[in-house]
């Protein structure tokens, strides 16, 4: 499928394309702030992402179950069905089998095969990950391209290649393409800092977007981690989502609505200093950072030390569960505080099971209960997440839901 | 005046009259979160905010300048300024001086003297504070009553009595009562748990509104600090106020949303563990509370031992210097992690300025720096509020306004 195909798929597209005004109403956090105005159509807007959340969330139902529903009139939603089915969103699924009297009614749904989303998620450091994936959030072809310490534009010329492989590999009209980057993001998908992948001030959003013909949504990899948690992994509305892997980022959700920050840098916890004791030396040049406590990569070098130096199996095992035990309980100091001042009840981590789930899960959860009031926090929730490697992923695809269907 | 002045007020009084369904409604932060239906009665009452708001900012205008800042249509715009002056909350205040050829335009502004608000301060540990207010927030008359360590039923009989005497020297119709409680307090006006004054669940929002026949709103004491310095101290809409006196807590708005947090508890940071190498004993049992190194009694019981005890003036003001560092270093420890995870630029502080003005703020703000990126927050700024002691009466003021006008 190329670019213009893409374009062609659906009126909603060209209505969606992005543009300066377009971007800066995409992300779910952002069109829930004080809006300046509302006019009759961002009423109408907000009523036809009523109508499309209804149907996402409950599938197949009758115009009168959907009016019942949102509260709209049911010549709102008759109007707004016709617009919908005339844009190929909505589909007709045939009649109600009847158990009442009277003319049975049609069923409507999303049509949730007609079209297919793009995510990218760029937070590995070895590889890009692409997939292609279904109104539903499932991935239906994936393609990775190894990063081989590509920076600055060779970084650039590889995610605009592998777009290109995952539009060919699209087999329905492209509703749009997320894209999750390491680093500072802001609402206009300007990558702002990305030091690993040497960007500074990147126009990704632009930059993808002129290049596919697509609507485009970038966002930052822990932002899109914890939407996917939010819309695929059953979390609570009040959440962090906390990844852990080369560094710790985290992403946060209140009330349902994503957090920003005031240069977009929230989620950034991996240079907070933990404790007052001192800690290891951190790559920022600093002591003690979170980073230097739990990254994997000094995880996995420390494993490798206990492993060659230890006399047998059971003290190496001593030692690395002790090891995951002080991680976890750093991870838990850094976090009280935040925990405490946004009353959270849950928290979700994200990385490489084998090291998170077990002595560091445990010993966090523990000392995140031993350092705030157990009134409150007594029964704090935290968990590792149910999407696995592929949370990003799919945040990059309720991204896109949000964007462009006002779906979450 | 007395309750069924107030009633006959205003028809606005009426229809916003508490009840379970208003309540749901009444805060900053909740109007703004995700809502499940947008009607059209809904967009109305939006619009109508927006135009108090827009005058409440922006002070007297015509007809048309109201239509041009909200973008509404001049007929809407005259059908809702109709109805505000109907209301009493809109005035004519005659025709502007012509500049321009042609029908010089009536202006329009809010009536700031038609109406008053009344707000009371329960969070001093030693009186409740009450207050009549304009509609600017400014105050017309105090009262103070002594506590005299009532709790339970009788601090609820001196806050019906505090409310009953307020009415009473009200000049005006007073638009809404504002109740700042401490503790815990949910959007339906409970105060779920305020130890000091022994209330556990307590219908305050229902008891004041029963007593007084007025809309009510109860909110936390820092969270209306917040609100006021965000409404009347030009603080920034990603913000964090932190209250120190007897206990300590927080107040958050993030992108200029009140945030209550999951059991409505957001901003309890008072007994968050600080540091790891120990600390004071804390009244809850625990030690190194954030309370434990920095609550006002403590500081204030140091000083006087350093007095007490030291040979030479010289001598004990290095050695109060030292201990306000200490504390304030104790604070930009527990805060950095809230700072990082938010990306917050700004904190302000509320408490006796003579204790936290100079070396505590500081050192607050020196830790801070220290212990977060300075890529993001090298520029954050901590200050004392302006507003002083009055600042939670003053947040009560924004709770009526927001919740009564939409205004905030
Ligand atoms: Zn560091
Ligand atoms: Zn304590």
């Amino acid at each position: 499928m190329t670019a213009s195909e893409v374009q062609r798929g659906s009126s909603t597209l060209d209505a969606a394309h992005p543009n300066t005004a377009q971007t800066t109403a995409y992300l779910p956090g952002r069109r829930l702030r004080p809006s300046a105005k509302v006019l009759p159509e961002h009423a109408r807007n907000h009523n036809r992402a009523l109508v499309l959340q209804t149907l996402y969330g409950a599938g197949a139902m009758s115009r009168a179950d959907v009016s019942r529903e949102t509260g709209l009139t049911r010549v709102t939603v008759s109007d707004l069905v016709a617009e919908l089915i005339a844009d190929g969103l909505v589909v007709e699924r045939g009649q109600r089998e009847g158990v009442r009297p009277g003319k049975p009614a049609m069923l409507i749904d999303i049509d949730r095969e007609a079209h297919q989303i793009i995510g990218l998620d760029l937070s590995d450091y070895s590889d890009f990950h692409g997939a292609v994936m279904n109104l539903d959030g499932e991935i239906l072809e994936r393609i990775d391209v190894a990063l081989e310490g590509a920076t600055g534009e060779p970084a650039v010329a590889k995610v605009l290649a592998l777009t290109e492989r995952l539009l060919q590999a699209s087999t329905r009209p492209v509703l749009g393409i997320g894209i999750a980057s390491p680093g500072v993001v802001d609402l206009a998908g300007i990558v702002h800092s990305a030091p690993n992948l040497g960007w500074h001030d990147l126009e990704l959003q632009r930059r993808v977007a002129d290049a596919s013909g697509c609507p485009v949504i970038v966002s930052n990899d822990a932002n899109a981690a914890v939407l996917a948690e939010h819309g695929f992994g059953h979390a609570e509305s009040d959440l962090m989502l906390v990844r852990i892997g080369h560094g710790v980022g985290a992403g946060l959700l209140l009330g349902g609505i994503a957090i920003y920050g005031s240069r977009f840098a929230a989620g950034e916890i991996g240079h907070v200093t933990v404790g007052t004791d001192g800690g290891p030396l951190c790559a920022c040049g600093k002591t003690a950072c979170l980073e230097a406590w739990v990254a994997i990569p000094r995880l996995e070098a420390e494993i490798q030390a206990i492993r060659a130096d230890a006399t047998d199996d059971d003290t190496a095992a001593l030692r690395i569960d002790q090891l995951l035990r002080d991680a976890g309980e750093r991870l838990g100091i850094a976090l009280a505080p935040v925990v405490g001042a946004l009353d959270l009840s849950q928290i979700v981590l994200s990385g490489p099971e084998e090291l998170l789930d077990g002595a560091l899960a445990q010993a966090t959860v523990e000392t995140l209960r031993n350092r705030t009031m157990a009134e409150f926090h007594g029964d704090l929730t935290l968990r590792l997440t149910t999407l696995g490697q592929d949370i990003v992923l799919r945040g990059a695809a309720v991204m896109v839901l949000s964007g462009q269907l006002g779906v979450s």
